[in-house]
């Protein structure tokens, strides 16, 4: 598979399948893996990175075929992409040194090299799926190790670079819509809870980034002293919780307001069908209401997974990326702005 | 001809003929008379009233045959409709006594009886047509005046019960769509400018209405010392640079920010085709940028006169002579808004 193949295709975990994906955009599980004879990657010289990189690749090349993306050789806005698409951490597009991905062509397993640790296997699955993600996460595991041993102490259970990750190495955690409480103001009450049931609450693109079109990232604060079926039943717990929250927000909101709500997510529609330029953060928050609408049902040809996709493909590297040049901010909300007006439209009468 | 039978005809002035009429929307000329036998109406008695009333409308029955609504008879609901149609003023509306209005049935002749003048004679034309307005306000005036005679000093002119119009009796005035103009921020000086040529800026309902969706109203200050074809030609020539003047500011718009330009236009069209609500501001500035797309060829099948009837028909008192009950503001935006979409849907692909 080519970069420009990667491209082209679009993720399965964006295609709108699975259990309540109107709610629940993905799940994923990663796993952070060392390989035991060399040091962690932020100690290791670069002949150890090449080295480690040649392993695990070769590991691949015995099991299910993934193609690998040497990151040295993509340029930055390549790089860039991968982010956008959540195949690579903004750690290994701006790092240095060795380093790449391992990825099949459904983009629902991919595998990071030499990022913070050796190894981190992740599995997305669309819809409401963390144990099908965690099921394939195991799998992937178990190819690779037949080729590979991974750094595991009795006493920790699995080593990383940074103990945060140590034990379990697994994070599992939910993308998931949740405007109802964004609008009855309840999210903050919501996060201080799942906080408190050692769960972390982040933007779309993980830690650091900013909550965009009222999609949340819920996923385990601990990895270590609780098993990974532990933690996967309390993240299945904290996620039904939190849909529980968000349908009552809901039927709080079409009991009050409902005339006000359904008037916000066609208004929504109707830009999003003629806007001749809409900025990232128009794009997120206008897909947000009409997502809301696919949820209340307001609609009868859309789905979410041509939601999902556009928010992927209008992401500036996409953008870039499609029309083959750089562009400007202006250019960008332009071109932003024809892609979900063609999609739109394709969808006839909604 | 019934009141129901108005309310359910649009009037021939809202149908986008005429010159220049992405730009002016409508060209009025009316002439104040009144009766050389009897007080002016604010002094006259009842019976002096009534007796004027049965003079003009008997006048009338052997001119062009106009119909006779007496405002004693109709009901608030019902005179606040003749407001928002255009045929009355406020005054008339909320006056108290014997008082009405003749209308023909393209609603382009009315003449007010007992407003502040016995007659109030209007002729309102679609487009930049002052002179066909004037004509046919001539021909109206000439058809009552077989009949009638008018209260006129040689030294000044025709009388009326206010100074301000004695002299010719005749307001002539356009209204006119100007948003380039406020968007470059031009329009106050250009108010300027048209006062000291004599005219006075107003709302789209006359002295003292609010400017709503760049809508505005430009008519004679001056009715004596001036022939009628002094002012109309003074109006033509003031017409003509207020013309001038928005399409140079529609010309330096779409030469600098020409994207956004078409982005508002097209924002607009998409909310006005999908709303579930509309407040009646609202509908009035997303028309205002969807008439501005009409002017700028960015649309092949919208046609100014759908948005001028619906300029009428989404006001309040419409929109409940249409619903058959009083309404409240939430349920007039919907039922607004159902009216807007459903006229935008009956367009197709714009």
């Amino acid at each position: 598979m080519t970069f420009d193949d990667l491209v082209k295709r679009t993720a399965s975990w964006l295609d709108g399948s699975g259990d309540l994906s109107t709610l629940v955009i993905s799940s994923r599980v990663r796993l952070a893996r060392n390989l035991p004879f060399s040091k962690f990657a932020h100690l290791a010289s670069e002949a150890e990175k090449e080295q480690i990189i040649t392993c695990i690749v070769a590991a691949n090349a015995k099991g299910v075929p993934l193609s690998y993306f040497d990151a040295t050789v993509l340029d930055a806005s390549q790089r860039a992409l991968l982010v956008e698409r959540h195949l690579i951490s903004p750690a290994l597009e701006k790092g240095t040194g060795p380093r790449g991905i391992l990825v099949n062509e459904q983009e629902d397993l991919s595998v990071m090299v030499n990022e913070e640790d050796h190894l981190r296997i992740q599995v997305m699955q669309s819809g409401f799926q963390v144990d099908e993600a965690w099921t394939a996460a195991r799998c992937a595991e178990a190819d690779l190790a037949r080729e590979l041993s991974f750094a595991f102490s009795e006493k920790w259970g699995y080593l990383t670079a940074c103990p945060s990750n140590t034990g379990t190495g697994m994070r599992a955690s939910i993308l998931i819509h949740l405007p109802g409480l964004v609008l009855t103001q309840e999210m903050e009450g919501v996060i201080r809870g799942v906080t408190q049931m050692g769960f972390v609450v982040r933007g779309l693109y993980g830690e650091g980034s900013d909550v965009s079109g009222n999609l949340f990232q819920v996923s385990n604060q601990i990895t270590l002293g609780r098993t990974e079926l532990e933690i996967l039943e309390a993240l299945d717990k904290v996620t039904r919780q939190l849909i529980q929250c968000e349908q009552n927000a809901r039927d709080t909101l079409m009991g009050d307001i409902r005339s006000q709500i359904e008037d916000k997510v066609w208004w929504a529609f109707g830009i999003l069908s003629h806007a001749r330029l809409l900025s990232s953060q128009e794009f997120m928050n206008l897909s947000s209401a009409v997502r809301l609408g696919i949820g209340l049902e307001l609609f009868d040809s859309i789905e979410v997974g041509t939601l999902n996709e556009l928010m992927v493909r209008t992401k500036p590297y996409h953008l870039q990326n499609q029309v083959g040049r750089q562009l400007d901010s202006p250019e960008r909300d332009r071109v932003r702005a024809d892609m979900a007006r063609r999609r739109m439209a394709e969808l006839g009468n909604p």
